[in-house]
């Protein structure tokens, strides 16, 4: 079983996951993480490239048997959150941390690369191993490694999620969308100001303003398919500054998540509808800045299936069929261009203080559940390449 | 003075009022009563045209001394109510009722009339005695008789109203715009039907008919001077059959009331702004249909501060500064074209049992004012007159 | 193979279907069809109780080896269509039509009857078989049948749709919530009544039921966990009369649809709380007539699992894992009481002409749908007792 | 007549006022402009006392003929306005600025002073000479007058406002309602925050905010006399900070102008009613604070009557009968204790420059309606004084 060799790895993945966690960078600022993971490949005599869509990192192992090309990807970056652990590997960087476990990500495919490194004479075809940059911030760092040819060749794409919410030993992935598309929308409506008494002078931005909020509530409750999960928040409104003029301004920002590109779509016209037919309603004027953030993350059936019984047999994990999440992942671009699965690895354990959300200034993992995510793409690698001899 | 001369018309002007009391006749149906004012106009020996714009008619008396031509203007038509008084003289007609005052006015336009027949040669200029069917339904008799010239050559034109909620004895008006525009509106909103439980295949009319009709409150809140009346009601709202279909279709019906033109333009822009605005919002259609009934009375300063000193001076009435008031009147429709005034004479009196609102089952007024409206109509025109040589 | 045992049953399970769909009952009426059932389950010799919950027949089946009781359940009523097909099978009652396939439900499980009344020396157990009245219909038979034991003693119960949008050849089902509840709703905000032209002395009920309309969208916007599917739809809104008299009451009806309890109460109470609260806003009253229907149908995880793997092996058909459907059921109730599950048979072909949606004025289903239909509950039943033993 | 008297004034009319206009000083801090007066008052050998109200000076002239308490009021206080004219007695102060005429309203009141402090012996009664500070800002210097007793004993009070939307040689006032109250709120909606992706977590207050601000826009459409003008505005609102955070707390700032106790009233009730029914609506919870200002400026008929008629006699002014104007005096509440009329003198000029409105950077007037002015209120007082004798 993979899990017993990969034992012998555990000190070693803790070692360096700590000692990413020590020092954590932010999204497009992953230098010296880049710069280690480099480092650790090139001692396990991997082919890299640097500098991949900015700060990634590319290992290739070449098995000495025919096959397909694997592609296997880890997220490298930390967030702007002060680390509030007490423990002795919290972040040295103030303000800045990994709340999210990309660190034990990046310590995993670590592993997984040492584990092929020392079986090319049994490795069929060929692995790729994606270290990732930014993957926190919108564009992230997926869509700039494939326009660097990351993609290139390759048959399929596996990444894991280590993931506290559910518990160290279990597993969980959905077939299809499984995770939200997220993008972000900012509306100014703009009016014509004038004194408080004295409405009919002016076009009154705050009510035009509150009509659209209101109007906007009808998006999801109307528009979109009852069973096709989707939200549109507005997050602020702002409109006038005294009590007695009239605004002649009122702006509002916004977010917009769901499954679909059909109904992502669809929720951008109705917003762009929406705040236009209001305006003209109002004699106002309508700007809209509509920000498209990462796509909804729709993982291959077959590859799906496969996670399933892989999950279950090879690496012993408890499988569980997940809902629809609304994080978003930019895993998704990758999705886009290749077969694969993206698997959410149980990582939570209150004996082990794991009981923290993501993003989370407390957040930490059970580091046992890197054995598991490290096993499990070892696991798709093989039955993958098995599957296409 | 004049009221003395006429109280010996008294009888007479009571026995024709309670005459056409008794026998009413709905607008634009008024040939009875045409025919009886004929009638008494040609014993007066009058010269009369009939059948002007509809039921109307025209009695000229010419002075023997040169002058103007004055317009004195009664309105003959009656209501759709069943008349619940119990006195000698009430309707004879089910379901008809002069339950506004037009027998009084048609009455006292009579005595009018016999009081200049036998003053010629003292007479200066011209009094034309305008009859006027259908005052109380649009698009009214004024327009028509104006069509078929009854206000050729005309200088100005007077005309009274007996107004129970004042007391008899006095009188009020008001420079300016005085009577209020009254408009009538139907939207119709068109969207898709569909299932109840599939909205996204559907356009819910319902919803955009719901979000029209709070964002026609902002028409009177925001869109017309506060310091200038005018009111916008919808009246109904109708969309949808069932519980579990959605609408394909609502509708909208209201009215509009204001004083000033330009105001009248404003709202009615706004109103298809904002349906065209808001069917735009929510992809839906609409039809407007933006009834146009009559403008607003607007009374001539001159006329009307002729009217502040003639009604004291020489008729003896309490004189008040009117606030403006939202019924329409038809009347309007003569004073866009030449100078006058409307006025209205007082006419409550709890002991006559005049005390019910117009319009009411048992509307009734004091026979006493036809006397006042009668030597106001005949000094206002001499006090025109004489100013004028 | 069962399949091939029932094969020989096809041409009477055909006859019986096309009988009960010549001479379709409307929900709550079903007594000729129920007596047909009865009749037929007596020709097999089986222990019958008629008279169930209104029109409902139970015939029971006792194996002569130990086991469980295992309910198999078919409804039976028709709809109020006007059957537009042109087969010699149409229906030959005038406005009434088996338009969802309940025809085909009742052979169905006619042809179970039959299957084991002669295999009772092998059978393990009591099967007991529920002939169900009024499904289309709420308060539905299921309740009734429910009230008067039919379930005492059941360890699990199964039901089948034979379901035209997949084809023949295909089951599908889900785990845990699988069919929406649905619920109606009756609102009457109370306003008072007044002249349009003075809106200060009334309460427009319009007014308030319009914001009710446009706050009521908000209910699926905000309160509902947009990963958990509900549609809140007002059908219809109904106030005032006329153009010019504002309406002192407007009428607003709806339904309700979604898939589990919770989210079902946090909607009934959010309607509820915006209707008050909004008649609070505006000075007026609020009548609320929540009528709850039928409950979401809730699929028990393990009998799912054996649906999965039964459906596929045995019976050899395509199983698909099935979204959830907004369609109610009152097979719900069932699974509120005892473990179960309810699955979809394909019933669709273009060939046979069985390409109209359920309630389709031409719906048919493909005959053989029948077949996997009764192959589908036998094995499910033999697999269950055989687990149980 | 008066004027011709008055005209040997003129130069050191304009001199104080352009002194004045020189050294602005802002509502409350009158204290180099009170004491100024006060000297000029006690070269003219009144008795006076300071520090009423604050920076109040009043000056006393006894007649020596028995007769009534006449009050003559002037306000003394400018605004923060940085003056932009380019003409010598502009502002000496940065950013404080005589923007609305109060430094002619002291001007003309000293002058007023000085004509009455040489005609004691034909001087009926008492002439009280009220300089007010604080007009510009709620609460006003009006009512700390009251309280330190300025209006005991006075039978009567005029006050003048010059006024440049009005030509030179013209006056307006109007008997009744004439200036509007002027109120504040403020209204804090409070939800509960959440993330944007999650909704059923939170309550949103931006949708609650909104829904609030169209509603608000009923008040005046449906709560409000049409014929009573009104004017409700939100100047402002404010919800949440983030895109993708639901704001927990929304914040709408605004104003209520209009003319009549009871209106305002009507008002404050149904922002009150609105706000708390649909918080409740939303479960939200509501923080209303709602601040009066100065009530309607109200005239009494008589003493309006006497102004029509004194103003054209006595002063030879052009006479307008004002609509009612939305701006706010605290002159209102003198008229609240005693009766007494507050009356615009026509101050603009094309030819003078005199054609900003007040409160503009560049405003100025007419000086010679500093002389209609004072001959106005020492016309009124001699018309008083003769009337009740």
């Amino acid at each position: 079983m993979i899990q017993e060799t990969l034992k012998t790895f555990f000190p070693a993945m803790v070692e360096r996951r700590r000692y990413l966690h020590r020092y954590p960078e932010l999204s497009f600022q992953e230098q010296k993480t880049s710069a280690y993971v480099a480092d650790e490949l090139r001692k396990l005599g991997l082919d890299i490239v640097t500098g991949v869509g900015g700060n990634g990192v590319i290992g290739t192992i070449k098995g000495q048997l025919p096959g397909k090309t694997v592609a296997l990807r880890a997220d490298m970056d930390a967030l702007p959150i002060q680390d509030e652990k007490a423990c002795e590997y919290a972040s040295q960087v103030p303000g800045v941390m990994h709340a999210c476990g990309h660190d034990g990500h990046t310590s995993v495919l670590l592993a997984v690369a040492e584990y092929f490194s020392v079986r090319k004479e049994t490795l069929k075809g060929e692995i790729r191993l994606l270290f990732q940059p930014a993957e926190e911030v919108c564009p992230g760092g997926a869509l700039s490694m494939i326009k660097d040819g990351a993609l290139n060749g390759v048959d399929v794409i596996y990444g894991v999620h280590l993931w506290t919410p559910i518990p160290v030993g279990t597993t969980a992935s959905r077939p299809g969308a499984f995770m939200a598309s997220t993008d972000e929308f900012f509306i100014e409506l703009t009016g014509r100001g004038g004194h408080g008494g004295m409405p009919h002078t002016a076009v009154d931005s705050v009510v035009a303003g509150a009509a659209l909020v209101l109007q906007l509530q009808s998006v999801v409750s109307r528009s979109v398919n009852p069973l096709d999960p989707a939200v549109l928040t507005v997050g602020s409104i702002r409109g006038g500054t005294a009590q007695n003029v009239i605004a002649d301004t009122c702006r509002l920002a916004g977010t917009v998540r769901c499954f679909h590109e059909e109904t992502r779509k669809t929720i951008r016209e109705r917003i762009e509808q929406l705040a236009h037919g209001t305006a003209q309603a109002y004699g106002a004027g309508a700007f809209i800045d509509y920000m498209a953030g990462y796509p909804s993350l729709v993982n291959h059936r077959e590859e799906f299936e496969r996670f399933q019984h892989i999950a279950a047999t090879e690496v012993g994990l408890t499988v569980e069929h997940s809902p629809q999440i609304m994080p978003a992942e930019d895993f998704a671009y990758y999705l886009q261009q290749v077969p694969g699965c993206f698997m959410l690895v149980g990582a939570g354990n209150p004996e082990k203080n794991a009981v923290y959300p993501h993003h989370h200034p407390k957040f930490d993992f059970d580091e046992e559940a890197m054995l598991h995510a490290a096993s499990l793409l070892i696991a798709m690698t093989q039955a993958f390449q098995s599957d296409r001899q």
